[in-house]
């Protein structure tokens, strides 16, 4: 069923498959391919641009984003800007400590504990009562600050992850990342377990099936001498697919990993920060207990800011004989944007609204499932989703010429998302948690239209 | 000479051996050790604070910061906010930023490519000319991006180091930095040479001793069988101690490396935007061409923005083979604290302003060196300078205890300045490029204080 970088005409998989293709750019302006070839020089190879014709952006407002002719796009794709672009209270939260005072945290700041104090307590047992937190500028870095704790605490190297995991771009963490693809080389100590593919696996198994393949690759790594280290998993499993659903698939992996001495890290840099309507962390609704969480993305609201929580007995011996220090990491605007974001999503009940304006989605995307035959499984909880089409129902096979083509279909109606999973078949819809019914609703009636051109 | 770890009390070297002290707090008020308790169990064991008795800031504005009873204290060590505290035009564009606009680089953005543009512009030769930027959040990031690019292109593992580098705190570049101590493991196929150290060495052979080194590791990498990736160094070798002078040390290294098929990564993080005072990067002052140069800290005057640039072939496999994004690299708010900062350095002649008064400071510490048996030797650049404490001139033997002693004096004075080297005996002292002949005459009349107390 895989068919990894044989369809994607960049080379790349995953979110990656939207992007525009320089072989075909016959149908943009003149404007528009010098912009891209100067793009090309400055920024070199390496950078990518989202959609078949890129878009231009000047500004942004709430759930819009704005190019430089005024015209409007939804945004229904950028989980950075959870509380919507330029949020008024995260912007002047910025602002305001911008001008006061802006510095690292080897100095007594107030501020600084009074949210690690407050983003520590959202976790439940333990870990919300007795948990530190570090700051870092990036899921990347809260990701390989992770590693090296579980690596430095076990003694041991190995680490598992799910078969199409992204974990970020540092050294450490894209060598556990197999979804960026055959030439990014992996650890030789990491294994590789599947995601739990709810759409093709028999669903009361997925846990014990996850359970054992965990089990099976850890005595691998023993048996390579690397020694068990960690599991770590997105929560939502975002890049293998988007498997939000069932919730019973967490709990007995952490059992058997616990049971070999290896730690569990819960990645919430997607499926945090209430992303997933009932819960503040993705961990939760499988009602695990993380021995790490690590945090990102949405965490400032596009203010640089990461960082991980942790059982303290981890870094006892890490924090006694090295030294950890991130130049930005929490630094005073950086805990200022944190503090803001983390307010507005529990006074402005941003999570409730997830939930709220996400069964309307998926109600709706469930309609059209059974409108279009292509349209084989339909996933989300909040305000998080997966939409995967297939060639065949009965056969499931990923079809990611027609993703490909909705995902643009879609910024040509002004509607951003991106596409996901290791054949880049699966929409990914992952609206700003401040999302109305009126916003759903043109979501919905886009997808549609895209869905029908196809 | 090296007595790592004997003297230390918290059990680090280098810029940490000025760190608080849990078993020495007698002084400190109540409310200090409330803080510092509460600040345990919050951060965990991994964080340190600066000094004897820790510093509460309240707000910081230019060159001074401000505890919370409005106490004043010249700060004359962080580099971060290289421009001062709270510049007011890098807050004002920061602050009209937030307000229009903060996504990421997978949009087509002007601003993006203009500032990208105006930095690579910034470099001599080829790389002025034809090299590409890349945008990370954090020094480390872009350092371990860098060692990315170097492997991969390469094809080869080996890095070579100065002895006590300081390369970042992600896993890959933890691992090429000794300076973190003797239980911070260090990658397999990294090897060290002894840093340009000017006061110890014969200064007419640095350069060809150095090269001599690097050749030496080179075959031993190769014949370990790694194979030699790269030479990295923070080009005014800042935690080996800050060995400024001379400047023909690095050209005959980088034609050493060159030959051997390795790349020569110019680490400038410390070292760049202007610090050293005649060039706007460390390395520009030997007279080399790197294949990469990677920078960070001062780059967003605390915005966290890092980078690098690099020849663009070294990227064209890695870009085409390999997505990197970096969710908050570059976007829209960092590229336009970073403009400001550029801008500023450029129209304020700061770079100037940091050569006139850096060489006031200079002579004033050259006098306080006849004043003072133990003031070993004075070095500097700019407003970048190292004061060796030694506990006999002629023997040269680090003195650890004076330096922590005189540290903490300053800043009992309310003057900030830190330690570093191996045996964290210089005084490392870094003001703000807008630092005045005023400042500069309050801190050495603070140092001659101290070094008259201790």
């Amino acid at each position: 069923m895989r068919q990894h970088n044989k369809t994607v005409p960049t080379g790349f998989r995953g979110d990656m498959a939207n992007g525009f293709n320089p072989n075909d750019t016959s149908h943009l302006t003149a404007d528009d391919l010098d912009h891209i070839a100067r793009r090309q020089r400055l920024l070199g190879p390496a950078y990518r641009l989202f959609y078949r014709s890129p878009v231009e952006i000047s500004r942004a407002k709430g759930v819009f984003l704005y190019d430089k002719h005024g015209n409007e796009y939804l945004d229904a794709y950028n989980n950075v800007a959870s509380l919507g672009h330029s949020h008024p209270r995260v912007v002047h939260a910025i602002q305001d400590q911008l001008g006061t005072l802006c510095t690292h945290t080897r100095y007594m700041q107030n501020q600084l504990l009074d949210y690690a104090e407050m983003l520590i307590r959202t976790f439940g047992g333990e870990l919300g009562r007795t948990g530190c937190a570090m700051f870092t500028c990036t899921g990347s870095e809260a990701n390989d600050l992770a590693l090296r704790v579980a690596r430095f605490f076990t003694g041991k190297t190995g680490i598992i992850v799910t078969a199409e995991a992204y974990h970020g771009n540092s050294g450490a963490v894209a060598a556990i990342s197999p979804s960026l693809g055959k030439k990014s080389t992996l650890d030789p100590y990491v294994r590789t377990v599947a995601a739990p593919d709810s759409y093709r696996l028999p669903v009361a198994e997925i846990g014990r099936r996850m359970a054992e393949d965990v089990t099976r690759q850890i005595a691998d790594i023993e048996r390579h001498g690397g020694g068990f280290a960690a599991f770590i998993a997105d929560s939502a499993f975002s890049s293998d697919g988007l498997y939000v659903d069932p919730v019973d698939v967490l709990a007995p992996v952490a059992e058997v990993v616990r049971r070999a001495g290896g730690l569990f890290i819960a990645d919430e840099v997607q499926s945090g920060f209430g992303r997933t309507g009932t819960h503040l962390w993705g961990h939760a609704r499988h009602s695990v207990q993380p021995d790490i969480v690590t945090m990102g993305k949405p965490m400032g609201n596009g203010y640089p800011v990461a960082g991980v929580v942790l059982r303290p007995e981890l870094v006892s011996e890490f924090g006694a004989s090295m030294r950890y220090f991130n130049t930005f990491g929490g630094n005073s605007v950086a805990i200022a944007a944190a503090k803001a974001v983390l307010d507005t999503i529990i006074e402005e009940h941003l999570m409730q609204n997830a939930s709220k304006i996400g069964s309307q989605i998926l109600e709706g995307l469930n309609d059209l499932q059974k409108k279009y035959e292509f349209v084989g499984d339909v996933r989300g909880t909040g305000l998080y989703f997966g939409v995967e089409l297939v060639k065949d129902r009965d056969l499931k096979i990923p079809d990611m010429d027609r993703a490909l083509a909705v995902v643009n279909g879609l910024r040509d109606r002004r509607i951003l998302i991106s596409a996901t999973g290791a054949d880049a078949h699966i929409l990914k819809i992952r609206p700003p948690l401040v999302f109305t019914s009126e916003h759903a609703g043109r979501l919905l009636e886009g997808i549609d239209q895209a869905l029908a051109a196809v």
